[in-house]
């Protein structure tokens, strides 16, 4: 099994959230925190000043500058990974700098408290 | 060593902390995150709203509910992670649904920054 | 490439956030979190105490007390964990308990949302 750590924007929260359960995710818990991604010295980020999106702007504007996120964490069997990424980049691509990022992590166990059941059964 | 995770009701933060002192963890850090788990199509949430439990009339009421949950962060050694994980089951079973779920994930190394130490040395 | 996760002082925030831009990290995020280190039996400690560090005095009068603590997290190119770990320790190291940990943890895959990116292309 693996731990998918989603790093998305605040207002992405609810599509993210209804993209999991699409995604057969039914457990997962996501917080508030505050940070930044390459974005500064990417030609995207110009592009997107050119084109007055407003956070390629600040990007610009304040370089040590960081942003709220949500960070969205989900234990998901190996094979269900490619699925629910997809799912998680579907629905918080916007183009845009900030998009986010997902990192995969091994797990390796899991254990239900209620029942005391490990490994893939206590994720499923 | 082993990261584990462990997602709790917020109500069992002090119950976990002393569970974990109790197993010989001194280091651990915790935040409060929303989340939710598979309850809804648990048979036990059914039983559960039936036998007017709070959180499973929640849970059947409305589907995309998340709730406040403890996260809490130890890093131990390999082994003595089943202790640690048996604790922290123990501290927080109650047989309802939102018990909570424990992760185990492998660590590659960890550092003490104070002294520089690295490996076992920094988390014992 | 790894997860780098580092727990320091909430005021040294700052100092953390420009070791690693000094370090080539451009992307991060942190929280905030609750946590303890082992400090309570160490030596240090009592050291700490009797010259009137109040971090130590603390340790001594309250076993269970929890501290406010930044929790960094950045993921990086495996081969520039080594020097990563190095800039974050030097800003934060004082020499007295509370510095903080930093672990290291394996991570499988990364995705940039944007550009659905993957692998180290993803990071750098």
């Amino acid at each position: 099994m693996k731990e998918i750590i989603a790093v998305v924007r605040m207002n992405m929260m609810n599509r993210t959230k209804q993209a999991l359960t699409d995604a057969g995710v039914d457990a997962f818990f996501a917080n508030e925190a505050q940070g930044r991604g390459k974005g500064l010295v990417d030609s995207k980020v110009l592009e997107g000043a050119g084109a007055g999106y407003e956070e390629a702007v600040e990007l610009l504007g304040e370089r040590g500058k960081l942003y709220s996120k949500r960070i969205v964490t989900a234990v998901v069997p190996t094979e269900d990974v490619d699925d629910v990424v997809k799912a998680i980049v579907a629905a918080n691509k916007t183009g845009k700098p900030g998009d986010g990022k997902i990192f995969v992590v091994p797990v390796g166990d899991a254990v239900r408290v209620r029942t005391g059941e490990t490994g893939a059964a206590s994720i499923v």
